[in-house]
């Protein structure tokens, strides 16, 4: 069943309003099965209404109408609709009764339009709008079926999932089970995840998999279907298992609302294990992170911002020998600072940042190179070097992201 | 002028990204007076884009594409519309170089495709991706004019404003003149920042007033236009006058690109005051805040993340007692804290945060509720309460901003 779907409105067109019902409903489609395959915009305007109209029901199975439905004149979804189809608009008596209802209660004059509110075309399925007082409709025509829906997300939404989806359901005739999951990856970029993974998606169809970069991260989701749920978790489990094989060491976690801090404090956590920090490039960014988890208390205290050379002499300690001979950019400073923080708070790690967050080079390294140092429970430490490329903010997030990792492989025993 | 937006990208017909873009154009395309009839967005698919191409070539005077313009199999942008338009593909050396230097730098592996960013079709103008390596183009063919934009707001924004504007304007005859200045403002709602300027507000014409909230600020641009640059100037200026009559004392700074922390480090700096923090409740973020401003260095040497009571006492040297007397959320402890850091790093200001990001509350005090201390230069020390309600997250980034906001007013001596 192919989908598409017209939002009506010139606020729209001007840019005053963003556009989240589309997405909405697209999320609400993708699940039932049904494939968008345009979006489409189009102003209070009844030629162009007409014609997008027109052109949608000539290409797709189900089209979505949303806004338009208001008592005012530029209110004009209905009548165009009515006039595409070749159908009258009739009252639909429940909604008109709450419609005078609410006139007669109120002292607020009732618009000339009003009524056009409760009014469907005739034949159409009735869609009660909980909120709000303009009616909501299915109809069926010969050549495809619209569906009706208010612009307010707070009237769309309730109508959409409690009105239409069960009814879209049917209609499509799917008995499929669609599941997905969602792997989140750090320390490769979109195209290199992509290339890794070119096996699994070149000429997928199920499961589907699909890449997205945000901050710094990746996430890959893998969508498949059948019939037979357990055959669905089956396939999602070894096509993860399968993506894991090609790109594991860039994995730390699953779900979509997740991220690396949540995943090292819950390990740190589960470990016992408690944190210290003391920050150069990345100037409290790594301790900010960790505290925004729920709970990061029972992990970390308390640490040291150390951006200049003397306070990382003065706050952890480092000896003034080892910045003049390897520079504070060096992983013999990096060391230092995570050992020095260690030892003054006690705690079981510490992790350190040192770096050139630009957009000035730095004792001869380039903006975005920086290492990070973290001192085990066991006395060792160890090191990584980075050279990112990006602004300065990018560049510690990107710092953070890396030292997390680092105590995720570590933890993890990779 | 007659205008359509084409999005571009399957993601954003499964409704994973909400489309902010098509708004952001439609706006800008407004107040140049070229009229957004359509939006439509297509998935990456080779048929589909082609038609939604044509239709839009047919009908409109410009057609801006967004999106596709990337390093991976699916970015067809390009590709697709030089077919259309029945040109080829050439490179554009500098993004070339850009794109070459990058991948030469970094530990990343050059995906398959990354040229294609670097390429613009044969005979267009070249709009530099300040932010990414995927180049945008104006191409003039005999039909229409074509935009061709990156997906991520974070380059299309700036791509658009410096470098489609100016052309756009100029394609569009338009010999009027349109200045716009953005006022910015902190501890002010959206709502009541409007209910102050109502005056200024309602029944405007020219020139306009429009408020943006975003991330616990304010801010506001007035736009002026007409034929005379100065007497635009004069608008804008006696406009800006009238404002900081009605909310100045919220007001903190100008300009699209400015920020609470780049006005405090420039204060700082010209002054030539250091500072430094000791963070409880936003764990570092003020510091990792003052620090992505570039030069940040010459004021901030270092400082302390006291998450814990002992880091507090530890770190810097709240007395045991201050915080069994009064607690660690309290003015006393605040003002001990701020003192403290200010001693340990002979700095002439120190700031401190204590409070209950939540979701718990503590001490009594419900989440959202804190205490800033900030010690003078003179020895003295002022401290400002806030009871906020938001998430972890927003209520650390309202604290770091009530921070910020507290030595901006003390250093222009309000």
């Amino acid at each position: 069943m192919k989908a598409e779907i017209i939002s009506v409105g010139t606020e729209l067109l001007l840019g005053e309003i963003v556009d989240t019902s589309s997405p909405f409903i697209a999320q609400h489609l993708a699940n039932l099965g049904i494939d968008v395959y345009f979006e489409e915009t189009v102003g209070d305007n009844p030629k162009r209404l007409a014609n997008a109209i027109q052109t949608a029901a000539q290409r797709s199975d189900l089209v979505v109408l949303t806004g338009g439905l208001g008592p005012t004149e530029d209110d004009l979804t209905k009548t165009i609709l009515a006039q595409v189809v070749g159908r009258s608009l009739v009252p639909e008596p429940k909604s008109m009764a709450k419609i005078n209802a609410f006139y007669a209660q109120t002292d607020r004059p009732k618009p000339q339009h009003a009524d056009l509110m409760g009014e469907i075309i005739s034949g159409a399925t009735v869609l009660p709008n909980e909120v709000g007082f303009a009616v909501g409709m299915l109809l069926a025509t010969d050549q495809c079926t619209y569906l009706v829906l208010p612009g307010p997300p707070a009237e769309l939404q309730p109508m959409f999932e409690k009105e239409a989806e069960p009814r879209l359901a049917q209609l499509n005739h799917r008995q499929q089970i669609i599941r997905s999951r969602v792997m989140r990856f750090f320390g490769i970029g979109e195209p290199a995840l992509e290339d890794r993974l070119h096996s699994l998606i070149s000429g997928q169809q199920n499961p589907t998999l699909a890449t997205y970069a945000k901050q710094n991260e990746v996430t890959l989701r893998i969508t498949a279907s059948g019939t037979d749920e357990q055959g669905v978790e089956q396939t999602l489990a070894e096509t993860a298992r399968k993506v894991n094989h090609l790109a594991g060491s860039y994995f730390y976690g699953n779900g979509d609302d997740n991220s690396l801090e949540q995943v090292v404090v819950a390990l740190l956590k589960k470990r016992q294990l408690t944190i210290t920090a003391a920050e150069s490039l990345t100037s409290g960014l790594f301790q900010s992170t960790i505290a925004n988890v729920d709970g990061a208390s029972q992990i970390f205290a308390g640490g040291f911002v150390t951006y200049s050379a003397t306070t990382k002499e003065q706050l952890v300690g480092v000896a003034k020998e080892t910045i003049s001979k390897h520079g504070v950019v060096s992983a013999e400073t990096a060391i230092a600072m995570a050992r020095g923080a260690k030892r003054r708070l006690q705690t079981d790690l510490a992790i350190s940042f040192t770096g050139v967050a630009g957009p000035d080079s730095l004792e001869g390294h380039p903006a975005g190179f920086f290492w990070v140092g973290l001192a085990l429970p066991d006395g060792q430490a160890i090191t990584k070097k980075v050279q990112f490329a990006g602004t300065r903010n990018a560049v510690r997030d990107y710092a953070v992201k890396t030292g997390l990792k680092l105590i995720y492989d570590q933890l993890q025993g990779q």
